[in-house]
């Protein structure tokens, strides 16, 4: 049976040094802060909202909301990102997307200062996980995947690495972080031909497809490390992933089950991103 | 034998519809224009500089030089930036690069306005070729790649495609511009194993590894299109690409020469950015 890579295991000493690096800075006099600014009332980002809060809140991290209504004109969704821009004890900003669609979503993001940009949706965020270069945050579902795979001791260096999936918020950032770690990366997508072919030639295989239980047992074979990033809900109401875990366990090394694995990462990731902006201003 | 990929075939389409976009535009009473900034006399700047002004006037590209001394103040270059971002006149912008190491090459290239950075310097036009969105212009080399592929029906859609280099200005941009065809790409680099292995893969290979003759007879077979990027002077005099063309000639489908392969295409495109951003203005 594969080895499970769980999110708890990686969330306890990714949250200790978090909690760690909090409290160093509140001794300095700093609470490390999340801003965080929803337009609307989307039941996904009341949920996301409240488990990032509780989040921040077991971490020592403060968080203050600003809730805009649905049809907020873009100047005034604007003023408030400027705001925040400005409030010096605002470390960070999370913005909910996407944004209605009457606001010039492209123009509302690149208001926001990359050094807060703790969520990486700016441009400048993105320039940086391209470039690989410092420069704002890179989105944090792929920081989840490459802190399973540190915290585990599973190095991409030289390793055949496949990212399925090519969206702007995992497949090609996950994609630049393994090639930053010296990976030898390749990307599929549903264009790809013969994919299963494909991704058995991965040692490390991140599965982003954004549909319920696309890869199997045909994409296996012995050794490789497997990260689901997909999360469903099935027809019984329980969880899945992109990929059909029991099929799985039985083949590869090691897995992320789903929930439990890179979803439950996520949220930490933000924090630890809120703590190391507020750690630069210090 | 395998069909050559010609630079001057693709140039004398390409310059074909450069020629005439340009004369749609003069007749409206613009004149494409290049601003030329160089900061220093090296000798490869001086060399591009004068090829880009040679294609540039063959085609009805006009270009406006500013040469500064090679200790120019990081404001005065800035300043002289700024100067040709107001100047309606200019449409698009080569600074080169690397600049001298007192100035912060970050800050001076990301002043350049994204709609005038033809040759694709800024953060914006990475952020651009990163997300497959229009903002700046990607780098023209790989833009040169795609065109060549482009002019020869050869479509990435589907297929494998290895790129061998991972530098910002060919082999990362390279990678996301075929995923953007729908390639399944693969990107490949000095700490990649079995590098003949993963190239033999590969339907099309774009090699961009910046060293003479490192890839031959043992990463090629039957069917491939080969595009290569690499251009270095040998004992000789002579000019050599990245791949060793009299051992691939034999093998593959097709293949860029070096000289008269991607490099030749490349001032053309960069003529064409300026023609296409002096036509978004008007």
């Amino acid at each position: 049976m594969a080895r499970q890579l769980l999110g708890k295991e990686v969330n306890a000493k990714l949250n200790e040094e978090i909690k760690e690096a909090a409290q160093a800075l509140k001794e300095k006099g700093i609470v490390p802060t999340l801003g965080i600014l929803r337009v609307g009332e989307r039941e996904d980002d009341l949920s996301y909202e409240r488990g990032a809060m509780k989040r921040a809140e077991t971490l020592g991290v403060a968080c203050r909301n600003v809730a805009l209504p649905a049809d907020v004109s873009e100047e005034e969704l604007i003023a408030r990102i400027e705001e925040m821009n400005r409030d010096e004890t605002i470390h960070g900003v999370l913005l909910f997307r996407p944004l209605p669609p009457h606001l010039n979503e492209e123009r509302v993001i690149n208001t926001l200062l990359p050094e807060k940009d703790v969520d990486g949706i700016t441009d400048a965020s993105l320039a940086g996980v391209f470039a690989g270069k410092e420069c704002g945050y890179p989105p944090c579902t792929p920081s989840a995947c490459m802190r399973i795979l540190d915290h585990y001791g599973i190095d991409p260096c030289g390793r055949r690495c496949v990212v399925v999936g090519r969206s702007l918020v995992v497949g090609k950032p996950a994609a630049m972080m393994l090639l930053k770690k010296n990976g030898t990366v390749t990307v599929c997508h549903t264009r790809t031909k013969d994919l299963p072919v494909v991704i058995k030639e991965a040692d490390i295989v991140i599965v982003a497809a954004g549909k319920a239980g696309v890869v199997g047992a045909e994409s296996f074979r012995e050794g490789q490390t497997v990260l689901d990033v997909g999360i469903h809900v099935k027809e019984d109401g329980k969880l899945c992933g992109d990929v059909r875990f029991d099929e799985a366990e039985g083949i590869v090394e090691a897995i992320t089950p789903v929930p439990g694995g890179v979803g439950s990462v996520t949220t930490s990731i933000l924090i630890s991103h809120v703590v190391d902006a507020a750690g630069k201003r210090a």
